[in-house]
């Protein structure tokens, strides 16, 4: 499957990956939907606008006219699938419908990735957050001192999550400003808790799942095999902490205040389908009760094998220090049993709404997912490449993290990655 | 202000009222923004398109021909306020735009409430659960046996909260499925976990804030003065929940598929305009910190003496079981604090988003707001009105919620109601 268009050996952005996302210029400030190849961005709405997808049985040329994604989200499996493998034909040399020769078309569609600006791809309905690591859920209940055993009672039984702030998920590049927040006191001390900016800010390295498809009715549920028709595809996502204003707020309701001022979101959504060759199985656990059968995975391999890296570019530093090295496949819940537990109640999900997974932590020292747990809730600072110590985020650090699936066709590089998710720390309001 | 249309005097809805909703008729299935005053729905799509508001100056022609009140609620105060001034003109007897002789568009923007059907007013962006009642926090705490003292720590210093679901918000009259999910084993069981419907479905009493004006942007807080430009108006809410399916997941990351099933909403929003005869001062509390200076309230009278009264038409019964009679005075938060909160990390809030108040239980025995309190979490049954005895909610219950705040202006009732919130159980899903 070669494409006539250029593509770096080491791209995120092979012909066998076709993300969606969107995308303005300075010429046109109109966000429109766009899919990836390379350093090329492709204005899907303008190959649909010149009839490119009149070959594909069903598509509807409004679904590209749309600033978001969430239309095209919610079309059947079918229809996506028959898109994306229209838009790998469209841009394979030799294919029946390639535009090789159509060089107006291909002039008008094609903007290199640096002269883009990249937009939240969908409206986010409703956010819900996960904690399907068993590594980062023991860390961090151990760190953050929640009372009872480090691992709650419910996560060996299903994949605890909460409700999150949709409203505040913003798109990779838009600054973070440091929340303020009552902040306890120490332990022991008879004072008050104080207000000011956080003193702990941290990021959490995580993957969203952004649904598609029909969704669920009110009432009604979705099994764990529903997931390859109402999960559109995954993204990178942040999920900034202020982990003192989350101590103190969150029991017995959960984070807050402590989550709600920004969850950053890698642009380009990589589908289920480009993952298919990268499932795999579940790991292995010490102690696996048996599962309620709403919450089994007839998949043998219903997760997937990604590579996940993070890096911090400290405050007046030019060189990234690499801080995690971790993978998909640790987490102990798949994505379906996330969609079957989250609708089990008769929550209805819609397209448009985001999964995340929790912190992707996995067993190596290397593999831990937020600053809590690699510096030990602030306690064991890391050196940063230009020599500065950290323990948590300060104004003007930048964490970008990413993400890649690695596999050869035919001896070339064939690499499914997701691009970076970025944000810089602003200063706090006075 | 005697209006020319029939109002009973124990109407809910006098002339000094004037509460926001959306609705459709038999002949007309298009959603379409309403008020009410007596018994008569009054079409304000057909009273702007008919003129009758090109005297308040600002209004905009298109604020009335949406299917929500999103974009009405987004206006400034001034505006809102301007509209709802000249709806209570144009149907006053006598006043300089009454549209008492003008018969035909009377005919036409005019419904009987029995003959319409009600639709949730606003598209909820995000919705936002407090926990603003001392009464019900303590009591909720001891009964769902959460770790630690019944008051949790930062409850004295802030309005606790956590991020609710959106998509369930449902306007009153939808019914509500029982739930289905895993249910914890008894205490010193060695058994695992069981799955199946809910055995503890209970409702709470709430007050909701529905957000107006222009919200704040990411990085941007309000404060409590913000509360009358920020927020559209009050519904009364049902936050439905499961009671041993919350128990079991909600350590440490809160309510999540206890209570994310349905959540139900009074249809009229009453605007805090309509309140404001109503004011009234926070209850005095035992021992209060010094509250930081964000949550601090300029306003002596920041909440509102709304009387509360609830309901439950027990399955296979006629007569209404009356359940609780209780007050929004008994807050003590008020929603100007609960706004400052959940801006101050500088999470964005938007018009159309819902703060609910939590439970809003008081002192007495009769003022409980929910059935955990109640019956002592299942163990002290009370009788319905036609001998059935109750703990939790059966198949075929309804809860009914009404909210009024009384007066009278020239020796007649002006009162200022909520209609009716309410909700019948399905049984669960097989």
């Amino acid at each position: 499957m070669p494409s006539f268009l250029p593509i770096d050996a080491d791209s995120d952005f092979s012909i066998h990956n076709i993300p969606f996302g969107v995308f303005s210029t300075s010429n046109d400030s109109e966000k429109r939907c766009a899919t990836r190849i390379g350093e090329t961005v492709i204005d899907l709405r303008e190959l649909s606008r010149s009839k490119a997808f009149d070959a594909v049985p069903g598509f509807n040329a409004s679904l590209f006219e749309q600033s978001t994604l969430n239309d095209f989200a919610g079309q059947p499996l079918k229809l996506r699938r028959a898109v994306r493998s229209h838009i790998q034909a469209l841009f394979t040399t030799g294919s029946e419908h390639s535009l090789e020769r159509n060089k107006d078309l291909l002039t008008k569609a094609s903007h290199n990735a640096s002269n883009v600006q990249l937009h939240l791809p969908v409206r986010v309905g409703d956010y819900t957050d996960f904690c399907a690591s068993e590594y980062h859920t023991a860390n961090a209940g151990r760190l953050m001192k929640v009372p009872g055993p480090p691992l709650p009672p419910a996560w060996n039984h299903l994949p605890i999550g909460y409700h999150g702030r949709a409203s505040s998920v913003v798109v990779s590049g838009t600054p973070i400003t440091r929340p303020r927040g009552l902040r306890p006191p120490a332990p022991g001390s008879t004072e008050g808790p104080t207000f000011g900016p956080t003193k702990s800010l941290d990021m959490e390295y995580e993957v969203a799942a952004i649904v598609g498809g029909q969704g669920n009715e009110l009432g009604d549920s979705l099994g764990t095999g529903d997931v390859l028709e109402n999960v559109f595809g995954l993204t990178i996502m942040n999920d900034w902490s202020a982990r003192e204003i989350q101590g103190f707020e969150m029991i017995p309701l959960g984070p807050f205040n402590g989550k709600n001022f920004g969850t950053t979101v890698s642009p380009w959504i990589v589908t289920l389908d480009a993952l298919q060759p990268f499932k795999t199985s579940l790991p292995r656990r010490e102690t696996v009760p048996e599962m309620a059968s709403y919450l089994c995975e007839a998949d043998e391999k219903p997760t997937f094998d990604i590579e996940l890296d993070m890096t911090v570019i400290a405050a007046g530093e030019t060189e990234p220090t690499h801080v995690m090295h971790s993978n998909l496949k640790h987490l102990a819940y798949s994505f379906g049993q996330m969609l079957a537990h989250h609708t089990v109640s008769g929550c209805n999900i819609q397209p448009g709404d985001m999964l995340g997974s929790g912190t992707i932590s996995g067993p190596e020292p290397k593999s831990l997912a937020c600053l809590l747990e690699i510096t030990e809730r602030g306690t064991k600072p890391f050196k940063t490449s230009g020599g500065q110590e950290r323990v948590w985020l300060q104004d003007g650090d930048r964490v970008d993290m990413t993400a890649v699936a690695r596999r050869k066709v035919d001896g070339e590089n064939a690499n499914v990655g997701f691009g970076v998710c970025s944000g810089v720390i602003k200063p706090a309001k006075v």
